[in-house]
């Protein structure tokens, strides 16, 4: 992460979720319906909680994009919440608004409410909650849309799907309506896969260097993942050297495996095969049947603060998963290509 | 990674590994034998090769400690490669030297080999191998040594098992045994556990903040590592949100949980539980009995180049993983608790 | 620059100027009428330009600060350009809006239009004044008044003053009406001073950690700065060692100087005595009486572009580096000091 | 400083002086000659003390160099310091050394030794002397060799020269003997030139992108620099702007100026023409003739400690400069042209 940077910013009830992205060389079209439609996606898939339907988040570039084209300085991306209306005053940033109306202090175990509270001193959850929400991966996936277009211009293409919810491989609305009459959420396991990338992204030569070593970051950093593998890494441990790793063979002069058990990754570095990346996210924490925990104002034991939520957001967080990974994979073709420009970087990777 | 920094360098049959270490306040106490200790873990286990036998490995600090304790400035930690006489002429820095004796140039599949050599443009396919061997990470160990050092003075432990070894959750040695007879290799699955970690290291507040993040990139770019998770992350996608998440109760006033299969780490940030991280190895690519490939220098099929090698080394794995996680725990308890002397941070982490 | 992390963006006559920090910890009193007073400072200032007079910027947070206290997330800062109405369509983000109005292809000697046209291979010159322009260093102020305000609650002050405009080191206005007259434009030298900074911030242990070099950097970088100086360095190089360095004294037991000429700077940290750095900016290369350049579009001679234009900008080119430099100390301050939350920080810092 | 990244080590009278180098693409040939006579140009110049007479340094490189070239992976530079045998007790990393041979407790003025001791809780002056001494430049002198070796291949050469010492602007070696003569010190300003550097090297679009900014952090944090100026920048605010920007002509339809105030760099980019830095050097504050200082351990009132020492080291400074202004400008050529290779850089470069 070093030439595309990005910071991003914004509460789950605040004004706008904002990002900043430097280092975009100039000259590449920038499709504000390309990134709309990502954030579309985030926010489709079965088992969404009302708020999806409340909002259809939609980006606005108040920076770096003249004319459809990117300038070389600095995107700024903003996802205005259409919700804020009703909590101006409750999320105001003037000491004047001050209310604890939407405070609360009972911890929702498997979020940031505990840790957070202990580590920036918050008695009112609400401080954290607003941050932790994974509201803020619309803005995410926003910066990870101008990814995909900057990949898109040399072929490289990402695509997602759920493979399994709860315990289903095949059934997932089933057993999505079943976990939803239960007042119960659900997590699962789900694969992205990038194609057409070029040999040689990544390098052995520091761990810092290797792109799985970036992309388990990326994927691990989502909210609610708890295990990241690259191809077949979840079988890994179980199969021989002989079964697990993808021969070489010629095929009119051109090197070609039949296999792809390594997920297009050798000693850290893409080696010309898909990019296959799966991860496991765990269910929501917030459920209508609620966990057992401890009210931290009166150290109290209660159950947990129920909040507005999703049965199930594994499709959601594979479109996460997807433009996380494009933002690794976007540095790594900046880095190695070099150029300040579209026109340039072709000459360059030709 | 940011306050405690750190470069490695090193060939497998060169010189030297060496690593520089910046960033570690002063005043800390630093144990050769421990280092050497930790060094000796790496290199044990069932299952390795003949090289762990020729070498044992010892550091040499050459900067940075000053009659045992720690000064504040960069700390050098060199390891002499003890069969370095041997290649002396083979690795020479001097083009005087220039010999192709051990160059090789068919691939081995599952290394670096193939897109090293496409990446860097190196025919000798040697001028790979020798740094994306695993060999490097007898160096990183010594860093991660340094790393529990600074953690063992606020009390912070580190430990690791191996759980499985290609389909044996028990009988290690004995399927260790079965593949040399076999010659093939085997991959396993192992744990580590870091005990007794403040609340709020890692933060939710940026995707790169979180300490889940960080620990997965530093796991996964660990060679051979293919998957990992945090606590019972293998399983998140399977139980429901009822039986995934840790309840949280009272017990004579103290917030107290049953459970932990968060492993620790609510968003992104420590928790005050144990802190559990699982990953997956894949068996190690070099076999004696070898896997079909290419011949880059004729390009005609082949078999892969076998050089000496381990048949297991999952638990040089684990003890890896320990030292790289070590490295981004420490960073974040410099980063929380700053201070520039262990009196200072004592100080402030009270 | 670590802890304190930010990006800037915005075009000069684009949507808005947007900045975000991450890094701040929680419980920070951000008054918003400090950050538009700090604005204000940068717009005053005898000899600037019609613009300043359209323009009076005002801050917008839209996230990390709540009830007037910082969360501990991301704080986005927005200012509007005023005058955008005027050049929505010239600055549209829209491929629709396309147009060649306000476009120009003749380079203005001193900006970055000659360099940034070869750099990012654009044709119309409009494309980089916008993001080269100084209109940038408005959400820098901002950005500075944040670290600024964060710094008083340890009792930190910054400070500036003008020593010089052209060849006067007293009567400035004149010298700037006579230059108006003349249709040219001064520079100056300037002075910004940090009072009451702790002992030991910034570091001798690695070139890039010495505060020195840090705010050297950030000084240097303001548009038409060409030289910084800590202390009194102009004249470093003329001074003996027995003229230059401060001696030491007692007084009350407590160590004291008497002089002052190393800024406050010894080894590249702070040592107690007041931060004292000077620069020099060059005179604004736009001009009424304009300069012989040439036009890239059809490779003839001519004169530069001239777009409105201050005559003068030492002043707020003075508080733009009082912004830069806390910046830089205010990182080193969180470092130093760690700490999630200003009462952490409290603590840590007695 | 992203893609060229590197550490140094290494206490003045310790074992020995490292630097890890991580960055450099494969293929480039290291002529250790060449390293070798940058640090003798570095312990050359008139006024310099008995070390320099001591030790001839000499770089050994050990990872990263394979018969004469670049490998790709790190690359370590090591230099003995030959009189460590006269201090191997005295800066022994064993505890069982423990000794207070050679420690001192007044500080110098103009030295880290105040700061550093209440920064690191060091009552010992000399556990900061050590590292904070000038003697680690000799290390950064050979990484700024290896940079100078990667630049030379695309034509670009650095040079430098003394422009004045104390107040003689010609017969510096009179200066010097006078001022050994009196036990006094002397400083001077020195000035680097890089030329034939390509358009665009650096950017203005984000203020921490400006080459001008990162020049300036890389001089000033050298030991004794006090100033640092880009072209004219010392005559910056006396000249207008008729007089200091560099108006652009054609000749044979190519863009040429006349003058070159700007030294090289607008907007913060390299602008084709030569790339002039020039920086004071104060006076080296350890003097036979010493300063009144403190005695930390018993706060009295003393004269400075005098360790063996150079009169004037102007010279040596500037040679130092232009390392770390390679350093520089080898990163921005690495993130602009990309590249793994020469081969692959050369073609981009194009």
């Amino acid at each position: 992460m070093q030439k595309f940077r990005f910071l991003t910013a914004g509460e789950s009830h605040g004004k706008a979720l904002t990002a900043i992205i430097e280092g975009v060389p100039a000259g590449f079209s920038i499709d504000e319906d390309f990134i709309n439609e990502e954030l579309k996606r985030r926010q489709s898939g079965y088992g969404r909680g009302g708020r999806m339907k409340i909002e259809t988040d939609r980006v606005e570039i108040t920076s770096g994009v003249r004319f459809g084209k990117t300038l070389g300085s600095p995107i700024t991306l903003v996802i205005k919440n259409k919700d804020f209306e009703n909590w101006q005053k409750i999320m105001s940033s003037s000491a004047d608004d001050l209310t604890d109306e939407k405070s609360f202090t009972t911890c929702r175990p498997g979020h940031a409410d505990y840790a957070g509270s202990v580590k920036y001193g918050h008695q009112d959850l609400r401080n954290i909650l607003e941050r932790s929400s994974a509201r803020k991966t619309a803005i995410e996936v926003a910066v990870g849309a101008v990814a995909k277009l900057i990949l898109k211009e040399f072929g490289i293409t990402a695509d997602s799907r759920v493979l399994q919810i709860g315990n289903s491989q095949s059934d997932f609305n089933a057993e999505i309506d079943k976990a939803r009459e239960e007042g119960i959420t659900l997590g699962g396991r789900f694969e992205v896969v990038f194609k057409n990338l070029p040999v040689g992204l990544g390098s052995y030569v520091h761990y810092d260097r290797k792109l799985d070593g970036k992309i388990a970051q990326m994927v691990m950093s989502i909210p609610a993942v708890k295990s990241v593998s690259i191809g077949d890494g979840e079988d890994a441990h179980r199969l021989s050297g002989r079964e697990f790793h993808d021969e070489m063979f010629l095929e009119n002069g051109k090197i070609v495996r039949k296999t792809n058990h390594a997920g297009g990754l050798e000693g850290g570095m893409t080696n010309g095969e898909d990019l296959i990346v799966r991860a496991n996210m765990k269910p929501i924490p917030t459920m209508r049947s609620p966990l057992n925990t401890v009210d931290l104002a009166n150290l109290t034991e209660t159950t947990a603060h129920f909040e507005r939520s999703d049965v199930c957001a594994v499709e959601a967080c594979a479109v996460i998963a997807e433009a996380r990974i494009a933002c690794a994979i976007v540095d790594e073709f900046l880095l190695k290509f070099g150029g300040d420009s579209l026109e340039e970087m072709q000459t360059n990777s030709i």
